[in-house]
């Protein structure tokens, strides 16, 4: 996203009180969206961008890791590692599905990762199951299925008209949809004793 | 296993009223499964023989078809038609994870390909979360995260005491991990409507 | 292959001096593999079938073991042993591809993965560029690459009329194909001091 | 590699009348490689960074394009038509390995892409067993592999000494091993009609 856009995202949080999460393209622009955003988001393609990851840990913003859909753990807790080493010590880690022989769907979830890194980082996890999957058709049911395993947050892919959508429009999830999706994980949010914001 | 092994199932069934699901390890014993067991299991590593397949779309019991670590959706989906075409209506498929470049967890639970299998096909699909996992401490939130996607079954590997299991000591749940876990489940049933069993 | 195609086999090798290699579908029939081909063959998708390892371990006749598309190239190596302490000391291992992310071509040849097994086994290596790259057009310089790297011995399909072949057309090289490539073959055999029969 | 590496390298190069070829690791130093090397590097880590192909794309000097290990081929001969597109034509491609289930090898080589490539695209190719192989022992037969393929170059890491390499130092062959190997490679050549430089 261009410095102009930014802007513009900048005055609609003003506007409406939302906060800005945005992705750094490349290490050109990586002090743009310290300065915009909220949250500083580094994508799964930069993910081994050292200029990107050294410029987000001397930031005081948080910042949300997405994991390279061909990264292993062991470079992904690496990464997210060289940022706090960076002084940085708002870290959210993101897996937003791997690369696997399978092509039915766009990527293959890694849940056994979630679950690994929960046990062995101290980190927030958000989890992506609009990427992972590719399909709206498998976005509620996936979503149901990370919220159950008590992570940090969810990035859910929502379009007022999918069909119209100008990029990744097959995995949007209408607002009828999300709304229902939202009303089941509050449910099993209560059965499971964790509060949805 | 071998024939003593699946009477001496037969007699424990009789006595407590369990049901029985073994695996049938190559074509040579199928029948001995068919005969004795209540679901014949048909492993990740025998998915692809034909002799087995085809032994299983005659029998009139049940039959649980694991889909192999190298598998694709596809091949699993063709697999289950060959029974379905030999004349035995019920298959359950299980996906218990598939082997990917990642290394830290022993196989990778393909939740997206679960997300396929409930769209594309009609039959039950059971999980495995242990096998996939293959360390106890991710098993119950897989368990859970499985679960409210609303599948049909779950496979959970239990010992009394895991440190001495025979095999897959590393993946067992303890009894009180279990109960705990079986509690979790019936809360997230209640949330979504599902009812445990 | 059924009993008849293995004695119309064994009449056309004794009729013409050539050997026949027949691959083992299921452990059914297994005996008459090993009655009637000159190798056994055991198929990638059976490769972990222990009542075909067991028997092929007893028998007294070569025995071919294709690396399974999932397979990892320590459980290949099992497998092989299995055969080996069942007394049958001729092994035969044949990389054929793996299976990835990459589906531009029908699998991927594993060659790290043979000059793994050339440096950590002592037993023959045979290579499969047809199976691996699934399409003709890469099976000659595939070919040259597996025999310059000092193998034992190469599959390749070949069909007098490839269009009409009845299994697995768009690898099949047509019989000029072949020639050219067997040219270029005893060349490079030449040059690194190997000889082709 | 900083600015004042890159000027001593260049005045290496002036006085011994070598070339460099340079990796860009991220998009802040592009500019400098493209002023100081004659070949300017794109890493497989940041094979995906627009700011970098942009900067390539218009360039005046070749560019050596490496597949990510978890770039598919029709991500990496995209990212190939975007460094063309912006005016540049001189685009080398260099697989490297691709990351896949197996890890007795640091990443497995894929020739059936090589093959792939050498067939569907008309730029140069290089390989680089390696990175892909990981271990000294192999590189010498996968190098003769692809050259034997008849490809446009090869990376072979080299160290007088590798068990002080300060990186990679479990792929390095050393001189002995270096020359033997270029020995066999002018001899491979020959017999398929390639001439070494």
């Amino acid at each position: 996203m261009g410095l102009d856009g930014l802007k513009l995202l900048a005055k609609i949080r003003d506007e409406f009180g939302l906060k800005i999460i945005s992705e750094v393209r490349d290490s050109t622009h990586v002090h743009d969206i310290i300065e915009y955003a909220d949250i500083i988001q580094i994508g799964a393609k930069s993910m081994y961008d050292h200029g990107i990851l050294r410029a987000c840990g001397k930031a005081n913003k948080p910042v949300m890791l997405k994991r390279g859909f061909g990264t292993s753990l062991q470079e992904f807790v690496q990464a997210s590692e060289f940022i706090l080493s960076g002084g940085n010590e708002q870290v959210i880690l993101c897996e937003r599905g791997i690369r696997t022989f399978e092509n039915k769907t766009r990527f293959t979830l890694d849940l056994c990762g979630a679950a690994y890194l929960k046990e062995h980082t101290n980190l927030p996890l958000v989890l992506d199951p609009s990427h992972a999957m590719g399909y709206a058709y498998g976005v509620p049911d996936l979503a149901r299925a990370c919220f159950a395993m008590g992570i940090d947050g969810l990035l859910i892919e929502v379009h007022p008209n999918p069909a119209v959508a100008k990029s990744d429009a097959s995995q949007q999830l209408n607002h009828k949809e999300f709304i229902n999706l939202y009303d089941s994980l509050l449910k099993i949010g209560e059965a499971i004793g964790y509060q949805l914001i």
